[in-house]
């Protein structure tokens, strides 16, 4: 403002010398997340596991889960907990069911779970109103006490993640998957004390960022990557896809292993890269006919998964032993996260202002 | 084999004269389609009438519809059908929670309906065996009468569509979706006349071949194809999603409407086209946010739908009018069908034999 407007300068106009870093937000909250854990696991638990003791009492016999974007795949771990350990049956909610055709639903007895970071879209709020006014159980998982969708439900978790600035969410995606974690095994009476080590679990995950970064280098020129988990890691895999095509603006594609072998496998030839999600447990063990078909076709594969899926990838990020299975999506994020990141800034892109995007959607 | 193997011919080894012409199963299977509903609607529908009342008896609570590859689209479908029409909670079951983690569910109440055209996946059967012994009312919908899925069951009901050659599934996907149609409208005790003119109106939709062929040039080079729609008409969107990727190999990624806005939009720019699914009725209502930013982006769209949305859009197939929006699905799929065919044989692929698939994967 006090250099004379006429007066050329030698700074580029699209380079002031105090500029953030591209990326910088994003990088930050994703350094937050074993801290975030520790928060929830601290002070975070007990008001969820008054929840949960609320809404057992009123002995719910199905669960239907509603989300948009990166929250419906913290949905999508949610489902295979309620089913797996919770022992209900489970489903995603369609909101557009409600919302564009309004359903009339008989919903006694069922938990009707809504998942916002923001806990103010629209269709969301306008669900979970309807839900409740159709008989149903409802509660808010939001990292926003008193949003709209808190508002519209009997029960409200915070996910307690603190402000997430950057557009690509990934703190509170984490944040999420623990709230939800910490409701279900309270729901079922189960105990929760493995997740104690999650913290430091989650700083031995990140301290490969360096790794992540030198790897991030060989998709600078990817048009296409698939990425595929099964059971608990395909909700990671469906996240990972939706952080490289919000900050990269690649076509990243997730699949679960199983649906992959049933078409989409025949899109995937050697210029195209695949990411699999191969931790130690069932999921992991259910990926080997998945594994054996890439081996086959000579497909370029990196790996986040256990020493022995990591080593017979090639290249990849070897998560910590002794993670129960149920934990692990909370750490398979967090090189995919460094990964999408390093992608764009490596791509001249700003993953802290993707185009075309931001931060609360208005869909109806 | 009667010519001296060392004799050279004129005829180039890889075309012999008597070859059948690339994608003649799947053109032949598409065409049928108007028959095999007639046939579903006449001598098919007192079977699905009689299944319908006997699970109407037992008075379910909530359904489970579990399915693969284009099944799962069928599947989509019957939720927002179960939504809207009966009138009770629906989700898509993941057949891994059952086996790969043999969750224990308490399925007493809940209408579990398995979706295969073969009747013949490992990791279906088990999951409907195991549903049954949890309590599930079970129900397989294929086009295999005696198959496994259908002995595993209590209930069957036949899709009809006769022997399907073709490695892409195109009829049997339809005569799902009728058969779904005709199970929940009986199951809601609600009436079906309207389906009478459903071969009549598909007839109209595929005379548009030429056209469609006409059309499939202009994406010869394409790298990636979106595909989104709303409501009904997302299922639509998955499946032809699936039909460009098994056929074409190409990236074709498919989203609602909603989840386009909350991320994925990024991707898109002038170089990725995107089908736009948009029928008269409340989800091609639903889409109007959607076109407002592709045309913002200055996107390059081809429309299936109404005579409006076809020609704000520039390009596409219009669809009959005054056909029910819970029918459109039948119909929209029709010309994409067609585009995948075309666009193949165009890139010089053989539809009839895509690399690296087979007609029954047996993922467990």
């Amino acid at each position: 403002m006090s250099a004379p407007t006429n007066t050329p300068t030698s700074a580029p106009t699209n380079a002031p010398t105090n500029a953030p870093a591209p990326g910088r937000l994003m990088a930050t909250e994703i350094a937050q997340q074993p801290e975030v854990w520790a928060g929830l696991l601290g002070a975070g638990q007990q008001p969820i596991t008054e929840v949960a003791r609320a809404v057992r009492a009123r002995r719910p016999r199905f669960v239907l889960l509603a989300a948009r974007g990166t929250s419906d795949h913290a949905a999508l771990y949610a489902k295979y907990l309620v089913e797996t350990v919770l022992g209900l049956p489970a489903g995603l909610a369609s909101p557009s069911s409600i919302t564009a055709y309004e359903a009339r639903m008989d919903l006694r007895d069922v938990l009707l779970i809504g998942i916002s970071q923001s806990g103010g879209s629209p269709d969301l709020v306008q669900t979970l109103q309807a839900g409740r006014e159709q008989g149903a159980i409802t509660l808010a998982v939001t990292n926003n006490p008193g949003s709209p969708l808190a508002e519209a439900c009997e029960y409200e978790v915070d996910v307690a993640a603190g402000p997430e600035r950057a557009v690509a969410a990934t703190k509170t995606y984490t944040a999420q998957l623990l709230a939800l974690h910490l409701l279900i095994a309270h729901l079922a009476d189960q105990p929760v004390q493995e997740t104690a080590r999650l913290p430091e679990w989650g700083e031995t995950v990140l301290a490969h960022g360096d790794e992540v970064a030198a790897l991030a280098g060989r998709y600078r020129f990817a048009d296409r990557i698939v990425i595929t988990g099964r059971g608990f890691s395909y909700p990671t895999a469906r996240e990972a896809g939706l952080k490289l095509m919000e900050t990269c603006y690649v076509s990243a594609q997730a699949f679960s292993g199983a649906d992959l072998l049933h078409g989409p496998m025949a899109l995937i030839d050697r210029q195209v890269p695949v990411l699999t999600v191969v931790p130690d447990g069932r999921g992991g063990a259910a990926m080997a006919p998945v594994v054996d078909r890439l081996e086959e076709l000579g497909v370029d594969q990196l790996c986040v998964g256990s020493p022995a899926a990591v080593a017979r990838a090639g290249r990849g990020i070897v998560l910590p032993e002794d993670v129960p299975e149920t934990l692990t999506p909370l750490l398979e994020i967090l090189p995919l996260q460094q990964l999408a990141l390093h992608l764009a800034v490596g791509r001249g892109e700003d993953p802290d202002a993707p185009r075309g995007l931001k931060k609360v959607t208005g869909t109806v």
